[in-house]
């Protein structure tokens, strides 16, 4: 039954307030965020600007990313994702909406965003383990529990 | 007084973390969600790909919805929304901003959402029933507690 | 060494489930709602509709903000933001990403919006004051704590 609904439930653990590394991946640095301090389930928010980025778009008839690149400033108009576990490590799963100098949009899957500034809320949450498995209908990593 | 700011106090309940179902909708996954929860307050974010949806724009002169359909498969880039009470139901309102494989973006308010996959990560909140009521200075049901 | 990262550790506090005034400034209503209710670290979301905004974008070349008007009623597909302190005093940080009738989108560091209907969820943090000084690297006030 691969397309199910999922419900888990969790408390609230700890809030963590970050500013990101001028010039880190944001991606890379929440990672390394929750690596060093075992965080194994999490949801973020997060504002800021980037000096570029890579964004992904999901073909959902061929189950390949497409990637878009940013080769310019943008605000991080949004950031919202979420730390779970893939292959027993942190994963992030982040997408973002960035803006340009017009105000005008570019958003996806983030796949790399190099840090101009960045401020994240993290909420890290205590329960099951989340983790990340091969689901055949999307193609995709989505949560299952152990 | 229509138009008098209203602010809330609850506490942190419940942490739920969701993979919703493929082709169902978003907005009636978290609504039922909601409701075998017996959740009647909370605060959610979300991301994920939607096969297809129906934004609204609420026009702010002739009080009346403008439907936006969007037909094709887009990146939920942004998804944020909260579940009040309406008629004494769990009631949920989500603003989304779609991305498409151009990273090109569309966004309003969600009337429909048919799920291709979908991470949400909802806070339950404990306290006065929030419910919605008319407003006639807008138009819309906004809240006020009981 | 400017470009650190920093991570701050703090408890939720108080959840605050807010309903704006119309015809209000969107970040003095938040600024004004920290002010009164004592809270210096908070982060919020939020959703609804502006009749008009002015947004801003950072050149990170010139470290001056470029500012873009938005005339018309827009929804607000997403607003993103958090409390701490600049100068002792409560400030507010929002990036907002607005939806025209065609579900068009503009976005950016939120300067000014004034609202038509407004619905956020603010999660009051307990812990260090986060402060917001000088960042010679960005021209920006960054988080450091006292």
């Amino acid at each position: 039954m691969p397309d199910e609904p999922r419900v888990f439930q969790y408390r609230g653990d700890r809030e963590l307030v970050a500013r990101l590394k001028r010039d880190s991946d944001l991606i890379e640095s929440i990672t390394q965020l929750a690596g060093e301090e075992a965080i194994y389930t999490a949801s973020f928010t997060g504002i800021g600007a980037l000096k570029r980025a890579r964004l992904g778009y999901y073909d959902q008839g061929t189950h390949e990313y497409r990637e878009i690149s940013i080769n310019s400033p943008h605000e991080i108009a949004s950031c919202i994702g979420n730390v779970s576990l893939k292959n027993g490590q942190p994963f992030v799963h982040a997408h973002v909406v960035l803006a340009d100098e017009e105000g005008n949009t570019r958003a996806g899957h983030l796949l790399e965003g190099i840090v101009f500034a960045a401020e994240v809320h993290l909420r890290a949450l205590e329960g099951a383990r989340l983790e990340r498995a091969y689901d055949e209908a999307t193609g995709l990593s989505l949560w299952e529990v152990e």
